[in-house]
């Protein structure tokens, strides 16, 4: 690694290049991203999900965020790169590092197509008054990364009208209203799962997101999607071809094409474009810099999206209930760690009419491991599930009728009051918030309470969100719907409530080095009934697995929290009796049967 | 009325403008203004305090709100001025009725010091593709307004740092390191009650807003005062001298002062500062457009604020306790109206050391009035208060010890069921957000919820916040805090939660044609543990009144309903039994003694 990091220190010196700073982000501000993006890892070793390297002639530091302290200290040992702890008082922002390492009249540099726009301007921005020089042009690290793997072109295909339920014909003529509405001449979209669900087309470009890396230019009536020719089959071309769509398999001529634009004004979204390519718009095009009109649109899921989901959720409820079927009968039977349950679990799913993929990696955690909210086990990283205390699994699968995203928590023998007091807030909390009746255009923040109170009045608390939205057959973490007691500006993700948003509801609670527990459903936005106070919206639990009601303490449950609890299960029973074969069904009918003090 | 219509017109012609824009506003993005800026009404006749009125060739429409539907409809009769309801579907926007009247290539004019920057450019921006001028530095009403009063131009007095907590140089000191923190080498604030909170000065050129009209100018190390000398006597000015804040008194110079500034940049905020003075910052000056830091440290009370607050409440609590004792022994005896019980609560009031004002006229509201939130009777417009039904009433009063705002809801006599259930509703919700604990950091629209549940599971609701934030002797609402369940943006009124925040707690229900219910408290936010998960905070109630409890419907309210009114009321028995005498001791005693089943 030091090798890497000292090649890339002479090319900086070639360039004159001062300060350079490497991001984990690709061309599209995905959260996640493929193996080709991960320069970080290639300069510093460092194989986290979330990180920004910045190196200097004589320094370098690696800013994470919290998940990644351990990994991140022990990766970049002997590397002579210092770990940066975000959120701790004592680190420095990165903006301020840079403006005080970049000398007076110096040289910062990036790659300017992996940043977003937003957030390298304002380094730019800091640094004016030292009349820095700004290299945004290179990508340095790909001059030095000789065996950098290709990217992820993975092949398209289309997703059927019975499953999208609204042709790409008739979004992108809605777009194009609302660009008319916002008196924009051309539209650029950047966000892949914007792309992927404009134009009903799918692909699996980056792991459990199931979108292909493109852009999509709107001038006028030309439509243009840019992307490698490897996505592409004669099926694909001649869709595209019928929607009206031309392609240019020549990615990067987005950045002259967007250049030598003649239009008055463009539509886009500065936050979530990425530098390079806003800096390519002539100085003479005004920007209406907005949230996209298709992150709206995609969002608000439309009635047969609607009815996918449900369908989706029988089989992916079905699969993690027929696990935990599995799992209760086989603890301290077969041996069990929590890399070889995930492999089974991924089994129980495969194995439904439809799977695709699961929709993130699967958060299967034993003990105080279910403590780190996002740990995830491996071959070589695993633990023995022994039968006492509690098991958390987080997973979810993609589905041609969509995505789903269900977290449970289960006694794996003897638990503690402790445990069982833990496990019983997330399921009040959790079904509490399914419950609650809202006037449709109640932000997201304003619902957070009801998952929050029984936290909060003990003195506990949850470090995350409690809701976000999921895509169809996209993200699993979708703006711009969530529930959260912090509005949290650059997440955009307080939405308001209406008919067809879709999130997830997962109050939890991590005691550290004990045990950690989450009760996670996915929730569809409904319509309940019009008055003269307006529309009451309400939420419909679509997700289907039992709660481990034997697991909970109901002195700590209110009457309403047992009747939601036994109309949960009763729901549960019905829809999944039917995906059980006769051993399970009884075990089912037996767990879903009615709690009783 | 048509007259000065007709007037208005021929000045526009003569000036080649052909719509023009008239405002309700200040200088200075007051909430309410003075008598001087009554421009809508010399032009119109309509009198209510909201509006604004577009005049073309041969049309004119005035905008304004639900609350004045009625008042405006009877006094736009015969003016050819248009009703223009506004949140009604045909009504259309003003800035698209402005770009429809507006001819290609034509003028457009408004006066640019009374309306907010944003407000102004965004109907010129709108204009920008007919190439229409913009006249926006001529008050054209104001030539043609014989006898226009004055400007309201009242003493200021020094509040001293017992009240203020901090001094001015304090302050002053404060908002300068904030200026170097945000790289502002100047700063202009307009919001009366950021100077008056500033400087610690006090007048009453607006009803019910003890504020001075003045700018405040920093450059550097000058701080500059414009103010028009009727407000000074020798004190204020040797104490101006003191704080080293040097007096303009010719207030206008503000735009020329402005407009020669040679920095590199100006801390304003766009939305709360004037089109004119925006406009008059040099091109080469950046404008550094954020929230005032005066407004964030106005908002979040002192120790000795607080403090004093506390004591405020004792003597307004006591005011309105004692009006309600002599209510409730005259009703059915005495003869009462709307108008004659509310001077009768300005006697109690005024009785009380310290008091300098009302807060905000007083909502003295019988039976179906009290269904329009915001009615005000006056001798012309009065009713009579007959022993049965509801009466409501919502009042403030404006001390040297702080701001006080509660509203109370009594039975006069027999009362239905339904008013009954809506009183007890609006008792309900309001303890229950009293009473609420959460993080240091909650958004306040993240615990709206709490107030809105029992309505909205009834499928009730009503039509305005929860909460506003109020000021230290200063303006009744307040931002950046408040309580809602709907973001909205340019209200900028959900701060997160900290300690020293002053916020009102008003449930209500309006059950139009029947009656209205609004139960309101003031509550300050206070820290309550540390631990690790962070700070909790409560809320104290500092409003101390009795809640008319023998009107309550015991039957919808759960055990903890009935606990947190019955300790309600037991502090308040407490804290005010010595202002009492011994008649009122005894009924006092009475109406707070525990509520039962």
């Amino acid at each position: 690694m030091r090798l890497q990091l000292e090649n890339l220190r002479a090319k900086m010196a070639e360039y004159g290049i001062d300060v350079y700073l490497i991001t984990m982000d690709d061309d599209h501000q995905s959260e996640y991203v493929g193996a080709y993006y991960r320069e970080i890892a290639e300069i510093s070793g460092f194989t986290g999900s979330a990180g920004k390297l910045v190196v200097t002639k004589d320094e370098a530091g690696l800013w994470t965020d919290g998940r990644y302290f351990v990994q991140a200290a022990s990766q970049l040992k002997d590397t002579g790169i210092e770990l940066m702890k975000m959120g701790e008082p004592e680190t420095p922002e990165i903006v301020d590092f840079i403006y005080d390492k970049t000398p007076e009249g110096g040289c910062f540099g990036f790659n300017g197509k992996c940043i977003g726009y937003v957030e390298a301007k304002e380094i730019c921005d800091r640094l004016e008054d030292k009349n820095v020089k700004i290299a945004s042009k290179r990508d340095v690290v790909d001059e030095i990364w000789a065996d950098r793997p290709a990217p992820d072109y993975t092949k398209m295909y289309i997703l059927e009208e019975k499953y999208a339920g609204k042709s790409a014909i008739e979004k992108l003529a809605e777009l194009k209203a609302q660009m008319n509405k916002l008196k924009a001449e051309a539209h650029v979209i950047t966000m892949l799962d914007d792309i992927a669900w404009l134009l009903n087309i799918r692909a699996s470009d980056i792991p459990n997101n199931p979108v292909f890396l493109s852009f999509l230019l709107i001038n006028g009536e030309d439509v243009c999607l840019y992307t490698d020719k490897a996505h592409l089959n004669e099926e694909v071309e001649a869709y595209l071809h019928s929607i009206n769509v031309r392609v240019n398999t020549n990615t990067e001529d987005i950045y002259a094409d967007v250049s030598s634009l003649r239009v008055k004004s463009i539509l886009l979204e500065e936050d979530k474009t990425n530098y390079a390519l806003v800096n390519a718009i002539p100085e003479s095009t005004y920007i209406i810099n907005k949230m996209l009109p298709s992150t709206i649109a995609k969002a608000v899921k439309n009635q047969t999206e609607m009815e996918n989901l449900r369908k989706a959720h029988l089989k992916d409820g079905a699969a993690v209930t027929k696990f935990m079927f599995w799992f209760k009968q086989n603890i301290g039977k077969l041996p069990m760690t929590e890399w070889s349950v995930l492999l089974k679990l991924h089994e129980f799913r495969s194995s439904m009419e439809g799977f695709l993929d699961e929709s993130f990696s699967t958060i299967s955690a034993y003990g105080s491991n279910a403590a780190m909210c996002h740990y995830s086990p491996s071959p070589e990283h695993d633990t023995v599930i022994e039968p006492k205390g509690l098991y958390l699994v987080d997973s979810g699968g993609q589905y041609y009728e969509g995505t789903t995203d269900i977290t449970r928590t289960w006694a794996c023998g003897e638990i503690t009051e402790e445990e069982s007091t833990s496990l019983t807030l997330s399921v009040i909390a959790n079904l509490r918030l399914a419950a609650a009746k809202f006037l449709k255009g109640t932000n997201g923040v304003a619902l957070d309470y009801i998952a929050r109170e029984p936290f909060w009045t003990r003195g506990l608390n949850y470090n995350h969100g409690t809701g976000h939205g999921v895509g169809y057959l996209l993200n699993v973490h979708e703006r711009p719907v969530g529930i959260r007691y912090r509005l949290v500006p650059e997440r955009q993700d307080s939405y308001p409530m209406e008919e067809g948003l879709y999130l997830s509801d997962e109050p939890g609670l991590y005691i550290e080095g004990s045990h950690g527990v989450r009760t996670e459903n996915m929730l569809l936005c409904v319509n309940d009934y019009l008055n003269e106070y307006g529309q009451f919206c309400k939420f419909e639990t679509c997700t289907l697995c039992p709660i481990d009601k034997a697991a909970l303490n109901t002195d700590l449950m209110e009457d309403r929290d047992i009747e939601l609890l036994n109309a949960y299960h009763e729901n549960v029973y019905n829809k999944l009796k039917d995906f059980m074969n006769e051993e399970e069904r009884q075990w089912l009918m037996e767990v879903c049967s009615p709690l009783t003090r």
